[in-house]
């Protein structure tokens, strides 16, 4: 089966999903957000990590996915994660995601167990993509060694793209080390594997290095910034918007990410039920957003 | 409400979880061997890290735990692994497993974010005890840093146990050091809070420092030898029966554990299918299993 979609490259964000008061996922909050995000060009990696996804159950992914598609949020424009410790969880996601027309999957290894063999970690994902069983689908590894303490190995993804050439679709590299990313970049980036650096922060260095783009938590919080720093990157300005967009995210890193983005995002809408990150995540103090905010301001957004 | 019922001391396994050749947890023979524990007076601790518990989607572990009760297995004797990554799949894991009588569940802590706060998992904890609201819930805290890299420290328990003294039972500690153990039995173990080993290695010093037993992997295949240690730990034999069970241990754990359980069981039952785990874990190699057999037969195993 041929695979007409266009693919998804340039920016993408985990989104970040807003909670209500019982703690539950706020499909409303969730879709305005998505659609701001899509307006601005953006990708939307939905139950990423910062998305807290795992935080989130099998069904209540299912429902939100549903939710942005009933509401005419383009399938070809999201890329949710489906990466679970439980195959059968990640080949439900991921079946929903493909037979809903969704533009690929972003997948992380299965997380509980560490120290696993290449030989095991391969055998899920070719599990993973048997179960599914359609040409359609488009598989992103997701590597992001910090938080699942699981990797993917260069040695797993050449054995997947042997074995599944026209699924295995890219790799998101979290690792935090451009020297990681720019290992990937010289062994897979290809019309068909598209490398995307984990923050922004390395967004020029991937353009440079051929890559296909970013897959970003604070897209979330600076989209036209990030979009403007990808659109010209070529320009002679794409150094100092670099210099501009890796300050601003050192600033939301401050405090812990989700947290922070969550808090700003209730402060500029005015909006408190938007702080709130399901546990075991937690809200930031007030007065820690107060630092985070003028620090914002002092960088020109109007927040 | 008042709790009669009796509490789970002694000895429990992680269940080990049989998969047919489709990788579908098997009813049949996992009923089969959890009788065989019972039989043994072994406590049936399923979905554990060696049940591959988070290898199961929450759905196969409600259907796997119907089974046992739909024949006859005892509740009370059961504690389920019932703490995931979303508060809402151990909250519904919990609920099962409290309203059809479990003696107890065996609950991680949310494992996906690292270095997450003790407020964080304090409110994950709590949330998921109210949402189950039910008074007859024995919570027992399950610290397995070494694979959940996200540990249950000591202010943590503290907290837990000053907010729901009756509800927070006790704790298995698979930290793999003694100095942990032994400072959990010196300042939590009591007659409502029992401290559990998670290794059989420390039966002894668990026992002779007041503690409640041990929840270990290998009672899967050595149970009466360790039952029989539990049961004359206060003997002048008890250090030799020490000595054999942890040698048996360390045969088993030449190869990795679950894996190695497996194919012991496979060879003892004559039952080639037992051998397999789902992915990311992989089956030992016959030859690498011939080996351990001989080790087991040098010890005087009949498997």
């Amino acid at each position: 089966m041929s695979n007409a979609m266009p693919r998804l490259r340039g920016i993408l964000s985990p989104v970040l999903t807003p909670f209500n008061s019982k703690l539950a996922p706020d499909p409303g909050r969730f879709l305005a957000h998505c659609r701001k995000l899509i307006d601005a060009g953006i990708g939307l990696a939905i139950f990423g990590t910062n998305s807290e996804g795992n935080s989130l159950a099998v069904e209540e992914k299912l429902d939100l996915l549903a939710y942005l598609l009933d509401n005419g949020i383009p399938a070809e424009r999201i890329m949710p994660g489906t990466g679970c410790c439980a195959l059968t969880d990640s080949a439900a996601l991921t079946n929903a995601a493909v037979s809903k027309g969704c533009g690929g999957v972003l997948m992380l290894p299965p997380f509980y167990y560490k120290d696993v063999s290449v030989d095991g970690l391969f055998k899920n994902f070719a599990e993973i993509i048997e179960r599914v069983g359609n040409a359609k689908l488009r598989l992103y590894l997701y590597h992001i060694p910090p938080v699942a303490a699981v990797p993917i190995s260069p040695e797993l993804i050449e054995r997947l793209l042997k074995a599944y050439p026209g699924t295995i679709a890219g790799i998101k590299d979290s690792s935090g080390d451009w020297d990681t990313t720019e290992m990937l970049l010289r062994n897979f980036q290809s019309s068909t594997f598209d490398v995307f650096c984990g923050s922004e922060v390395f967004l020029l260095q991937t353009m440079r290095g051929g890559g296909s783009g970013s897959i970003t938590a604070t897209a979330n919080t600076n989209a036209p910034a990030i979009m403007d720093l990808y659109a010209s990157w070529q320009t002679p300005e794409a150094d100092e918007k670099q210099a501009k967009v890796t300050a601003t995210r050192k600033i939301f890193a401050k405090l812990p990410m989700i947290a922070s983005m969550k808090a700003v995002i209730a402060r500029e809408l005015n909006d408190p039920a938007w702080a709130m990150p399901r546990p075991p995540l937690m809200p930031c103090e007030p007065n820690e957003v107060d630092a985070v905010m003028v620090e914002l301001k002092s960088l020109g957004y109007a927040y």
